[in-house]
């Protein structure tokens, strides 16, 4: 059922990703190298044979298509009027930002996604970081340290639902105790909830508004069926008042969503129930052979557990290398450095591995040739 | 070559400007009831049936694509890296007033396509709109007016070339005498150029660059080849430190374009010219038509000289309908009304008349009957 693409297939199918030099795997950004779930190419190639290219409808499906993957997914029942339409869902989060939360300070736990440090100052707010210690047993959010951005002021929470690229999903109690901190000092949390279908066994997602009705979901299938060149993310809002507000946003402050975003939503949220179980199986499978891999070949590595998403967050630096990526891509390897989600960090970096057992296999041979070779 | 959708067709193709009550013509938002160009057609397949839709690739080809359109449509020469990608051409000139103009207020001349208003709020800007007299003898711009408005502290100029609604295609000398004032002023000026290829028999469109290097156009292959769903639009870009800082933006205030925008917009400016020769002269057979059609039974409409688009801007004010496209709505024509374009003015509309000789007939027709009738 996931069908992988060959390396000459996989260039041609994700451009930016493969745009490495010749025999190097690409490990970077969040693409996997698997072909489009069969449903959603069949729905997109009708699409434009029909010509539905125009302007998208006013009253499309993806809302209630949405509707019966969280109660499908989560047991969440959710109304399908709750989805507005947004482009991606950085764009989304932008809108969120800019028209439905308080002025003020945003906070951003780091690690973070990059573009969500980049949001913050597209939209003129401060910026609060506050760091997880690399050292710290688990991946927590820093609730201290969160109340006193807040006690200073900052009235925006940006939250990774589950954590790219930490890889954690949060539990209830975890989501529940910051939906308190927020609830007491007046502040709007905007929850990211990309990487939602994207949790393995053994964890339990927790849509972020089931804690917390006035918050902002924003959310899209593009990470999960592999299509982040279709544009159609939504932001997910319970409040009647606040979604008001952003439907009634002028065309150029929504960076207007795509039909064939609709398309491929409404299609990808509704019958492709078989094509994530199968995906989801293959992710976990190559979770349990790179940590093989890692006890095999950089057994001072450290991986946190990886609850969600296809991205492994990897501490290296018990080998003592400043920048494991830059070392990796002299050996053919391209993971993203560490550096990109925390500035300053030393020794991290995430690994991307939704793609096939031999390409796995051989990256973290390269890695691990790499932190051991002179040059590193 | 222009295949014409039927009606269940183009109900199907084109779901929000349908979304009409049965039997109504829809003439109102620029979007042409014909189906795609078959090169387009076919690049758009290939792409899903390879996968083509990951993170669009750093170096596309749509530059080059449009240099060579450029050169063989325009006589005009400009460097293959003067194109920067953009989403849309709205969210194109948000960027372009975010990071690329003076602090200052916006000019606007009116009637305006109604998103410059928004975008000028969106971003926080003041507007200065110079409304065209209805009764000039021709729509031109009123400099006067314009280099008023500069001198009271306007720094950035929103034109619309050609201009839709008015149907306007400015000459070189026009363009040429606001190049003067806004350098006289140091106002920079946003050329919006999406409706340039509908330019019709009888006119010569200016790139708005080949008078003042120092603007920013924000143009997209998506009205003329009939695809807004699909988003690929850039801005263009002589200058090139202003072309750097457009680049150097961080993805979310970019609104980032799509991999199928790429596919869509390489193959429409490069391999669609027989295309756009037979729409031109199809919306120039349907431009007589239409003039024949008000000759007959509208005598006393005012339709200005239509240069380009298809989209005509009718004074009907003489027969006492203050909102005629109202009017016509009740009688089976949805036009758009007048007043969107310029609030306050009434009597006016815009017909869309990109559709077969059958509904342009029967909506002028039924146009006709709306004024002459009772409950006009
Ligand atoms: C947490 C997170 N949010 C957002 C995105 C990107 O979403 P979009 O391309 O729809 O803006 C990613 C991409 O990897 C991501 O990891
Ligand atoms: C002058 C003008 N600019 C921009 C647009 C829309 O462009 P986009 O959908 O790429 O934002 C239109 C659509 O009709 C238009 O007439």
């Amino acid at each position: 059922m996931i069908r992988d693409l060959t390396d000459d297939q996989a260039r041609a199918a994700l451009p930016l990703k493969w745009d490495v030099e010749p025999g190097v795997i690409p490990a970077w950004v969040a693409e996997m190298d698997f072909r489009l779930a069969e449903p959603i190419e069949e729905a997109l190639v009708r699409a434009i044979r029909r010509g539905a290219v125009g302007y998208p409808p006013h009253h499309d499906g993806v809302g209630t298509a949405f509707a019966g993957f969280a109660d499908r997914h989560w047991a969440w029942e959710m109304p399908a009027e709750a989805s507005v339409p947004a482009g991606g869902v950085m764009s989304g989060i932008r809108l969120a930002l800019e028209a439905l939360c308080p002025p003020g300070s945003v906070v951003v736990p780091q690690p973070c996604y990059p573009p969500f440090r980049d949001v913050v100052a597209v939209t003129g707010r401060g910026l609060v970081t506050v760091d997880l210690d690399p050292d710290a047993e688990a991946a927590t959010m820093d609730l201290d340290a969160i109340e006193s951005a807040f006690a200073a002021g900052a009235r925006t929470f940006l939250l990774s639902n589950p954590h790219n690229p930490l890889g954690r999903v949060w539990t209830r109690e975890e989501l529940e105790a910051l939906a308190g901190v927020a609830a007491r000092h007046g502040v709007r949390v905007v929850s990211d909830e990309i990487h939602a279908p994207l949790t393995l066994p053994g964890a339990t997602f927790t849509p972020y508004l089931t804690v917390d009705e006035t918050a902002v979901a924003v959310t899209s299938p593009s990470k999960t069926f592999n299509m982040p060149g279709v544009h159609g993310a939504q932001l997910v809002i319970l409040d009647p008042e606040l979604r008001a507000r952003a439907a009634a946003l002028p065309i150029p402050a929504q960076n207007s969503w795509s039909s064939l975003g609709v398309v491929a939503g409404e299609v990808a949220w509704r019958d492709c129930d078989a094509w994530l179980a199968a995906l989801v199986d293959r992710l976990a499978d190559n979770r349990a052979l790179l940590a093989d891999l890692l006890a095999a070949h950089l057994p001072k590595a450290r991986m946190r557990p990886l609850e969600a998403t296809y991205l492994a967050w990897l501490d290296l630096r018990a080998y003592g290398v400043a920048d494991p990526a830059a070392a990796a891509l002299r050996h053919g390897l391209r993971p993203a450095p560490g550096s990109d989600y925390q500035p300053g960090l030393d020794g991290h970096l995430r690994l991307n591995l939704a793609t096939n057992a031999t390409r796995l296999s051989e990256g973290v041979r390269r890695l691990a040739a790499a932190l051991s070779s002179a040059d590193a």
